[in-house]
């Protein structure tokens, strides 16, 4: 059942020249219908091929009743069909040269029944023929960068940004529609739900991903592994490239019972997978939480020299929470050198320790955010110092403007992350901040412990990166 | 330099008939005209006597140039002035009788310098004359019942919601200015900030929220406790009549120094304080975030009787991760009766487990409304059900009326809480049903982990109320 290495590209799946749609083309309700709408709305610049056995004419375009009817290559196809028709159909999909097939109906192998054994069907055709599957039970693809999506329920993003982060799963959770995406401006490479592996399945999306030029950092959610040193392999691959954070589900006996019952597939042992993500020089994610927010700070910025963390806060007592945080994430406070506590005394004789305590220097400032620049700035030059988590309060509209002003002007080493928690009272004043931060490259967080921690993920991958070297 | 038992009543601190306050009246920039201010926006029911030396008016008010030119009594006094000043006016505040006096001004004892000596001589005053001090460097407290405030910045909120939550810290981090609290409907009935606690300190502020009727939960954060036998006693009275959560900073030796550095006040032992905080039955919070969000489970549910939770997803991936969660806070999973089986399973053969995966029924429902709340409800009936945690996916403004109706139309069983997990694409969707489910007393979450957390909390709780009794 393992599929050959010479097969393990998955081009086709992200960035097809041509797809074929199977599915009820009825307008609004078809979940063919619905496909090929959320292909329009992302600008999908492939061919599409809407098929249904009655033909006719959807959004403009021609109907086939069947594949064959089409005279030019099709590169992919995605299945939104009943269960016992899936297998005739992909059948009829190697036939016409389709390389890669999405399955997103459901009903399955996860469901028991005569799921299993159209599942099987699928397997035996694959084998066969060589197509490739990902799916059944999925909500596949989602390619940004050419608005290739097999989603057949609406999404209402306008915009997504096109950048760095590659998030993979095992369950429909991972879509678009269950995130903010766009509103705070999480940056998406690729997306990918493998659903029930009848074929693809996580280390071909791996050895893709580690291959995948646009992908910064994979985020990928796994219940179980189908070939361990496969898994290694391709996890290896991809570590030497770029960071890869694991979200392990079923650690807990009650957890690993839940998995079986919903993906039918069978739990390892937890001591093993914990083993194998730390040998391949994975990162292991404790939650969600984690998996949505963590790979920010490896989108777009450096991988810091070591774990020295400065913490600059606007209160005292948060600071302390956040220095334990800090400190369960694997990160030391930096100490500052002679240079740095003479620079930041010279700004204020309260300065020098670190976490710095903003507060009692901005309510003084003339221009506070001037102050601010020069202390983040003396922070990351000092040489004692790999990374620095920053906290900014956001409280009205007006000061938008000047945050931006404040770290456009940085002048940064450029080896040294930086993460921002913002902080205030009006929603739309926090999202409007996160998105102009994001946009300019710049992590930010709603919540200073997961800035911190985000940090602690980047400086256990430079302690990978640099015991592999 | 302990106080006196009988002196233990804060009523004057978040109750009082009239106040006078110390600070620059300057408009627009003068910190007691700011605090004057704040008071009008939250509409502070008692008098306001400004004070300041030239005399002068603000807002329509007179200014008098010392306290004892005021005829009327003074019950509590706000103080933001510069440290030199500031224990000649609590003597004055002591002469005039006023009861309570809240120190908001910095450069203190967490300054060093001259700040020791001035924070001394207030200490000096308070055991002579038997006035009490909030702070000095605190933003001191808010009464949302009376608009009582004594924070001197700008505060945007409109309306804060009325219900059950005391927030206390050690910090001004636990300020209204740093969350949307309106926005996001944080159920608050106090709040108050103890700063550097030269006289009114954690075990005081316990007692007060003991006997307090509108606080029904207490989040308390503290970096030290001035006398321990006395911190029990008082932490004892809270948890027998309501839950009291702590998030105790400094666990690290990273941590325990940076606090020295910004309080002044000396870290005990980590091993003592957590064997302290579980032999009183109080809580232990790890995160400023569960400070924040676990006590909305306690602000207006009731206590379940025990921890088998029911966990209801549209994914079955993600209930899985949620599981693992439930299991690391002490929840196991429900294993649903016979009749709660049979229940399920007419509406779907897919369903019966725990957790349950609406997925496949939803997909397939005439009225996904209507088969949700009949499976809520199923569920929350089943004996062998303690509490249960609800995600529901919130994608477009159009569907908040139809969720409503369905919290509204369920029947529960009063002993069990619930919490609710909402996700979505677009931001004031999401935040426009929180607050929507928020003002039915419905404990809403942006986070799935945090919904099953809090109810972690809230099974721990009904152990140690079990346990007591």
């Amino acid at each position: 059942m393992k599929s050959q290495d010479n097969r393990s590209d998955l081009t086709p799946f992200f960035e097809p020249a041509s797809v074929a749609v199977f599915g009820s083309l009825k307008e609004g309700l078809g979940l063919g219908y619905g496909v090929i709408k959320s292909m329009r709305h992302f600008g999908y610049s492939g061919r599409i091929y809407p098929i249904y056995p009655s033909g006719g004419e959807v959004m403009g375009m021609k109907a086939f009743s069947r594949i064959s009817e089409v005279t030019e290559p099709i590169e992919a196809a995605i299945v939104i069909t009943p269960p016992p028709t899936v297998p005739g159909i992909v059948e009829q999909c190697a036939r016409k040269g389709v390389k890669a097939v999405i399955v997103v109906s459901e009903n399955f192998a996860e469901a028991g029944g005569d799921g299993v054994k159209y599942q099987q069907q699928l397997v035996d055709i694959v084998r066969r023929t060589g197509i490739r599957i990902i799916g059944p039970n999925t909500i596949g693809v989602f390619n940004p960068a050419n608005g290739f999506i097999t989603n057949p329920y609406l999404i209402i993003h306008e915009k997504i940004r096109k950048e760095g982060i590659a998030y993979c799963s095992q369950t429909g959770y991972v879509g678009l529609a269950v995130k903010p995406m766009e509103e705070l401006a999480y940056p998406v490479s690729k997306m990918c739900d493998i659903g029930n592996k009848c074929d693809v399945d996580e280390s071909d999306v791996l050895n893709y991903l580690a291959d995948d030029p646009e992908t910064k950092v994979v985020a990928m959610h796994i219940e179980n592994v189908k070939d361990g040193r496969r898994f290694m392999d391709a996890a290896r691959k991809v570590v030497a490239r770029k960071p890869l954070l694991i979200l392990k589900a079923g650690k807990s006996e009650a957890g690993a019972e839940a998995m079986t019952s919903h993906t039918a597939s069978l739990a390892g042992n937890e001591q093993v997978y914990d083993a194998v993500i730390k040998q391949v020089g994975a990162l292991r994610l404790s939650s969600w939480e984690e998996y949505w927010e963590v790979p920010r700070v490896f989108a777009c910025q450096p991988v810091p020299r070591g774990n020295r963390i400065a913490i600059i806060t606007g209160a005292g007592g948060l600071g302390v929470v956040v220095v334990d945080v800090a400190v369960e994430s694997g990160l030391t406070m930096a100490n500052f050198s002679d240079v740095t506590v003479k620079r930041l005394k010279k700004l204020s004789p309260r300065l020098g320790g670190n976490p710095v305590d903003l507060g009692p220097v901005l309510s003084v400032a003339e221009d506070p955010f001037l102050v601010q620049r020069e202390i983040i700035e003396a922070v990351l030059e000092d040489e004692n110092v790999d990374c620095a988590a920053v906290s900014v309060y956001v409280g009205f509209d007006a000061l938008i403007p000047h945050i931006i002003q404040m770290f456009d002007g940085l002048k940064r080493h450029k080896s040294k992350p930086m993460t921002i928690w913002i902080y205030g009272m009006k929603l739309h004043v926090l999202d409007e901040m996160l998105r102009q931060l994001e946009m300019r490259s710049l992590p930010t967080y709603l919540d200073f412990e997961l800035a911190v921690k985000a940090l602690g993920f980047a400086a256990r991958y430079s302690r990978v990166k640099s015991n592999g070297e």
